[in-house]
């Protein structure tokens, strides 16, 4: 029998009508396939938070915080104060955040991972804002990061990020590899106003010209060079390692996303390793979602990214992965079956 | 300054954009306003689950399990096997099982609470239900049950259900409050194939008709004579005393919903008090939501009943007091807020 065939024989055998437990049947059944198993277990779930600045959000034209925010949050975290440590806290997941490259001379004494590739991304109106040095330099600390983290014993990890103007790079990749409408592909960020949002079409309308966007065959690498950011190309190796490491990958929302976008155009297969934590509120969210034909497990109307929708939606995977383990049987409990 | 007011000031001096928890700021609000403070804490989680049996199930028309699947099922529960042990293990959530009318003699060390109002309901195709003595002797040990509860210790609790054939009463109760036509009400229970559910259908409608349920003035006593189920009348009693102390009640599926129907037709207030946990993938259990206005935590495809859909929400639920009281303000944190 075919591990896809034991794994729904075991879940059918519980005692419950089948397909009554609905998505987190098929969550389960994933995991197995991931752990290549029928007895998967979660160990040591752990959100990493890669924080990086953008050359672009220097003039408040794409995002209504000032930059200094990213160094700010970067404290906060390191604080405990932040939506993702109390998601964590509360739903004992481990955390790390990564300085991936941000606008601020931290101390090296900060409990974060300092692997900082510049500060902060130039502006990539007029200019590239990554050399492709650096954008795989970005990848290998991601994935260095990330073979770190399964050494020391996780095997389920989520991806979040913090970097005010991010949503503009992620807009522009969703554009890249959909070819959507630009203007369908740019949301409200972290709360633009009508004005902010027009103006934020706009800005990057002529961005995704200068870097002629609507051509097919750019590279991850040329791509993250062009209009990427630091956080995303870490996350980018992240998701590349975690799924050759076998691991459980929690996609959060819409940066977190567009770097898996980026992975997947270089190695396809760690989509089978992906479990989508929620649809984010930031409109092209769900077009990435689309692009995948992912069922995300909530849809909260949340959009502060940080890994929030991930850290929330793996107590719902640890469910899925006990009810595979722990729920009895028909046979073992005795219970008749439906004669359907 | 309303708590109202105090409580969005608070949520909006988080560090986040204002918002950005999406549907997690509205239970957080909801939550302390339940509790009246601007500092709610969830105490002890509890979920009961209510067993009964059906009068209406003995012949096998309008469910594909025996119904002696409800008396293996409390079996299940005691020995922790089922789905709701499951999940209540994981979320830490302590879990009570209540004998509100199974057709079996179980012994009285059996460590459930034992409230039997009889050994299941009449089959209501050609007589009441029950008595109304029996309706109101539920919905009074519903409350009896629920006041222990809250003495206990726990402020936020979930109800539950078992009873084979249960689906069939809880279409009627959607039917006689909205008026929707019958066929639109009735759903494919644990799991009905196509030619079971339209005589699952038929047998309904002409049960509908005996009882005459397109009246308008049927009160909640009487219709549960008719219609109901002895864990239906129980659940709608915990609902009101849930309310009277102040309890979180969070709302499962479609029979768990049934039964707020009744219990916000006797005493609408009840609804502040609720959570709505998830939409079941029974279809009627959408127009129930509507009916109420309520907007669901959880979307998951669930239709196995037992309180499963309150035990994975309840998690959600924690986060959302948990931000409110733990996360930084912009002010503690010193961080930026948007200039809009």
């Amino acid at each position: 029998m075919t591990l896809v065939a034991q794994l729904e024989n075991k879940i059918n055998q519980k005692t419950k009508p089948p397909g009554s437990l609905g998505h987190l049947e098929k969550i389960a059944l994933q995991v197995g396939l991931i752990q290549n198993t029928t007895n998967p277990v979660i160990n040591h779930p752990h959100i990493i938070v890669f924080a990086a600045d953008h050359g672009i959000a220097e003039q408040g034209i794409v995002n209504p915080y000032p930059q200094t925010v990213t160094t700010q949050m970067v404290y906060n975290f390191v604080n405990g104060g932040a939506a993702i440590n109390v998601f964590c806290r509360q739903n004992n997941i481990s955390l790390e955040v990564v300085n991936a490259g941000v606008n601020a001379s931290f101390e090296s004494s900060l409990p974060i991972i300092h692997a900082a590739i510049g500060k902060g991304t130039n502006d990539y109106q007029t200019r590239n804002a990554m050399t492709s040095e650096e954008a795989e330099s970005a990848i290998r600390k991601g994935r260095e990061i990330l073979a770190a983290t399964y050494r020391k014993g996780s095997n389920c990890v989520g991806f979040g990020e913090m970097g005010i103007g991010n949503t503009s790079s992620a807009a522009l990749i969703l554009h890249y590899y959909t070819k959507l409408p630009l203007e369908d592909c740019v949301g409200n960020g972290t709360g633009s106003n009508h004005e902010q949002l027009i103006q934020k079409k706009n800005v990057l309308k002529a961005v995704s010209k200068f870097h002629r966007l609507d051509a097919k065959d750019i590279s991850a690498i040329e791509l993250l060079s062009k209009i990427g950011g630091f956080e995303i190309a870490m996350m980018t190796g992240a998701y590349l390692e975690a799924k050759e490491a076998g691991m459980i990958i929690v996609v959060d929302g819409f940066i977190a996303t567009a770097a898996l976008m980026i992975a997947h155009h270089i190695h396809p297969e760690v989509l089978s390793n992906c479990i989508f934590a929620h649809c984010s509120e930031e409109s092209g969210h769900r077009k990435m979602l689309n692009y995948f034909n992912a069922v995300p497990l909530l849809d909260l109307g949340l959009r502060l990214g940080e890994g929030t929708g991930a850290a929330l939606a793996i107590p719902l995977i640890q469910n899925a992965v006990a009810f595979l383990n722990e729920m009895a049987s028909f046979e073992s409990a005795g219970i008749s079956k439906s004669p359907n």
